[in-house]
């Protein structure tokens, strides 16, 4: 298979560029029998949109997802489900003077060494408008997910630098996430984030930050090992993301320094005593919470000017315009939720199998 | 596909158990004409084995590589390559007394819980005798990827809490690394890591560490988004290694603290001014070094009591016996570096199509 | 991967149902820098169309393909090209009466069983219809391979009984091929094929046919032994069509009452002295002509009344309406050139990584 | 994936060439908990041995199957199954005569084209012996589908243009072929058979014939649409076989020659009036015997002079040497009843998705 498509059971293949006609995702693997209809898609989507911070894009997108096939009577028929959105809204800007530029941070060089030349408007198919499909494909997961009892819910925990102040997993809670424009649990840190992100708009610059990923009400025995380990793919299917650098579950980097007498987390006959390693044990799901963090970038479009080769090897002195958010989050936590959806109802699927 | 097989043009499938018969490889994808002997593996899976130092397991494995298919008058034929290592020294411990535990930190109880019952003399196929398979898959790939002038290196930049003096990039060489038994270019550090081993070890406990994979040479053009970015293939396949937790890319979770401005690496004509991306953008090999930073995790097998379970959800305290190391550093080094031989050779095949 | 996607490196997705919204193919894959137009899908779409035979379903569908990725001024760019259909006949016609029946030959008994439920409308997904998919993804596949200078072309060589004239291999050709509403080179026995359709057709039946498909000018070297070889590859895809019950190459059946000698296609320094093994030696091309037959099966879409069972297990009598086919021949020539095309292409492109 | 892998959820790859150390098989993807010895999997590999026929070859090899991996304690453990035959007769014949040869039928041109050398020795990985690990494999499988009720025998029913007496299928029975070394149920033309390849031996020469497949007690339900559809996967795996040159299902080529309303199976309350379509209607079985025939050319190793090409591209005469059969036949019938075996146990599994 080449690159577009993700899962072995439950598959999702993407497509569409930025300023295309359309984006959209093919689903192949869904069983049949699931109850689902444009509203379950349309609500996820919805919480991809910006959410109104003075630092996110003014692109417009009514992103109206339809369902083209596999679902008949509201229900899902077993056959490839096909989803697509539209882009109303790609007309209207003009992107020549980017056209033989290679802007810093952004795939402009990479996509023209790999394929001779790219589809420059909006960066094409590296733009994070692809994410609208995994969204919804996402979304489609998530209800086979939610038969099986799972939750997952993302939210910020750094962003441009400030820390939220971290709960114990327990009183984690999606209202207190959703109540949030940062989808920060902690309202308080959130409004030194949001300050931060006019500052920095102010200047023309851009934030990364981190979001943490967790994963409620999952059974045991999800993941194959030794290379599909659930571990090995979500790492893979966040990875994907493009503004992720780097992915780690449970403590993570943090267990790099501890012994082992206090990493193993103790099982005793009624659970776990405590949760290092995130649910997951030698690759398959141990019963605990998933727990993942993942790093995102700053994003590479800034306003200030900044030296750009172009197509003949000059340097020249470039500003980017345009409408451009200042940070991936919250945008990009819908993203990373459709992406453990994805991974999770694949295994679901997978496991199966397992046993005679 | 089931979960033991990684690539999709070069693909490697491992198969075996700690104290099973034998261990092995299957390489599908090989291309014909590649010279390759026994040696040439070898060689490489010699790397992995313990190297003298007290921190490491007694357990003595001769591990002799035998090719049974796929090369023939030293060249390979195009057909798979069948890889096989005989488990020498499987029969002489005794097990038994964990055939009803789930060890704290192992896959005891997952496997258990996904297959209805396990192999559980030595870890069975979730024991880490299963990556000298892939060292030896990995010395293939390797193979292939010099062809193209590629090189990977992988060292110790952390182990136990104690920090390497970290270099510039250009400055991290071979001989320096392969001259320490830790594979730490900072022979210094490499010192104080070797008695925390050894003070760690006498107190029945264990150590984690970080490993930094450098590759050098690597073209542009690999990587084909938006799920098989290399990154993600490279996120994937480090964290399919057992004992890895977290996964970074270039400067990693330090990016998300950072601006735009700061983190954009800028191209002029002679190069590029900077390398925080880690040779990746938009998934794709931008011609800069690949960096990867892998965190891993104290090896749980510690002799200090603790509390397990047993099979019939009774607690009771255990403390293991047997040959274990205290840390998987270093030889946890030649896996890493086979995971990313064998995902950029994968690459590397598989981006002959990218053009007409 | 699930059931909807064909070929490893050009991976060709169709999705949609005869009365949904749409129907679509999502090729990835596909190497960047060639030349696509939505003319050149068109044309061959248009091949597929019923063209004016009485024996054909008078249905009438524009079916104008659209491009909605994958496609940057009028070239390739490597990424996903999404290709849709709109179904827009597809309101007019009442299904109700078979929603709760199932037709002989039909795949209603088998879809229900499988998945619980069926969309009924015009067979769903069972339908002929999702092969306008198939014909648009091998109109992309079509022109790889005439990159490299293979031709494909299918024909009738029998229907009703009726066979055609059997020509050299070397006197096929496309001009009087095209030139003939069955797309059968022999234009006196194509006359008593029509006038058969029409007899069949007044007294409510159908009839099958053989078509024979040759392709020229293809390399050596194509073909992934042992389960990939081009042979197992071609009868999957071509055996994957609805009405195709029989696939053989070259002499297929008949070299079973063969002796060796007889069979062995001598090679001398100026080429092959015959052609029994179609092209095909050990799983891949010799550089001969690609020759195969499939055997198409009678349309089961009678009026006459038969038995049917409903839902409820009670036998009823049905005679079937609407718009159907006498014959899947003609329509299903161009299906069968875009399998052997698509097939081609992925094998085209595998083959670049045979060797070193 | 590359070409030697078969499967999607229960995948077999195997590996090894005629005169290499050994050859093998990986199954991924077996369920645990299947009971799993070397003597259920022996008793099959002896059923390809050469029987006593003076047409056969005298080549004898033990092959001894071990499992290596993926069994504990005399059950699968869900880890991946390696089973390996080693050649212990592969050094005492010389094949220095062919080295620079392309033998007529052979895959020595075409192995050589694609991958610019080739092993020579005893055909290399194009051999038939590779069909051992098929059937080694086959086992594992059947021990699945036997969990489900399913029934494969394959059985000649034309060798050398000598039809047996075609028996309703409900009298086909394993006793009266497995008591015929031609594995023929008609035992009266079996013995011309008999004749006729001695006849033929004495002259030097080969010859072909046609197997049949039946399968009996398969569920509703199996086979993924649209590209994956229970025929074109069975299609695969049956002309995957390197004598195989056609294949069909049910009435197959006969179809062609028939009207709907003869050809239709009507479905009554008690079952099926008929069984044209070979148990498969829309790509997934209907609860129907599957029935299968594939078309075997004859052996091309013949013993009369034949002009071969040599490296250099001049025509020699030469006679073949050697051990070799006079006909595929009895000794196929293993490896078709193995590739169906495996075609149905990947998808009984995959089948456990359809549904949520």
């Amino acid at each position: 298979m080449a690159g577009n498509t993700i899962g072995k059971r439950f598959c999702v293949t993407t497509w569409g560029e930025s300023h295309g006609a359309a984006i959209g995702a093919v689903i192949d693997g869904c069983p049949a029998g699931l109850a689902l209809s444009v509203a379950d898609i349309q609500g996820t989507l919805d919480r991809r949109k910006p959410g109104g911070l003075p630092s996110e894009t003014s692109r417009r997108e009514a992103d109206q997802v339809e369902i083209l096939s596999g679902v008949f009577e509201k229900r899902t028929t077993g056959t490839p489900i096909a989803l697509i959105i539209y882009n109303r809204d790609h007309e209207s800007h003009d992107y020549d003077r980017i056209r033989g530029l290679f802007r810093p941070g952004h795939g402009d060089f990479t996509y023209t060494e790999k394929y001779g030349f790219r589809d420059h408007r909006g960066g094409g198919r590296a733009s994070g408008r692809e994410t609208a499909a995994r969204v919804a494909a996402g979304a489609v997961a998530e209800k086979i997910c939610r038969q099986y009892g799972l939750d997952v819910m993302a939210y910020t925990i750094m962003l441009g630098g400030i820390w939220a102040d971290r709960k114990e997993i327990s009183e984690v809670n999606h209202e207190q996430i959703n109540a949030n424009l940062l989808k920060c649990q902690d309202h308080e840190a959130s409004k030194h984030m949001v300050e931060k992100l006019e500052e920095v708009r102010k200047e023309g610059d851009t934030l990364g930050g981190i979001v943490e990923i967790l994963v409620r009400g999952c059974p045991t025995g999800l993941g194959e090992p030794v290379f599909d380990k659930i571990d090995a793919d979500l790492a893979k299917a966040l990875m994907s993301v493009g503004s992720v650098k780097g992915v780690e579950i449970g403590d993570g980097f943090d267990t790099a320094g501890k012994r082992g007498s206090e990493n193993n987390d103790i099982q005793v006959s009624k659970g776990y005593l405590s949760n290092h390693a995130g649910g997951i044990l030698a690759g398959i799901t141990n019963g605990n919470e998933i727990v993942i963090r993942v790093a995102c970038k700053p994003i590479p479009s800034i306003t200030k000017a900044q030296t750009c080769l172009d197509a003949d090897g000059h340097e020249i002195e470039y500003a980017i315009k345009g409408r451009h958010d200042i940070c991936v989050i919250p945008r990009i936590i819908p993203v990373c939720e459709a992406m453990v959806w994805i991974t999770l109802a694949d295994h679901l699927l997978r496991n199966r199998t397992a046993r005679i």
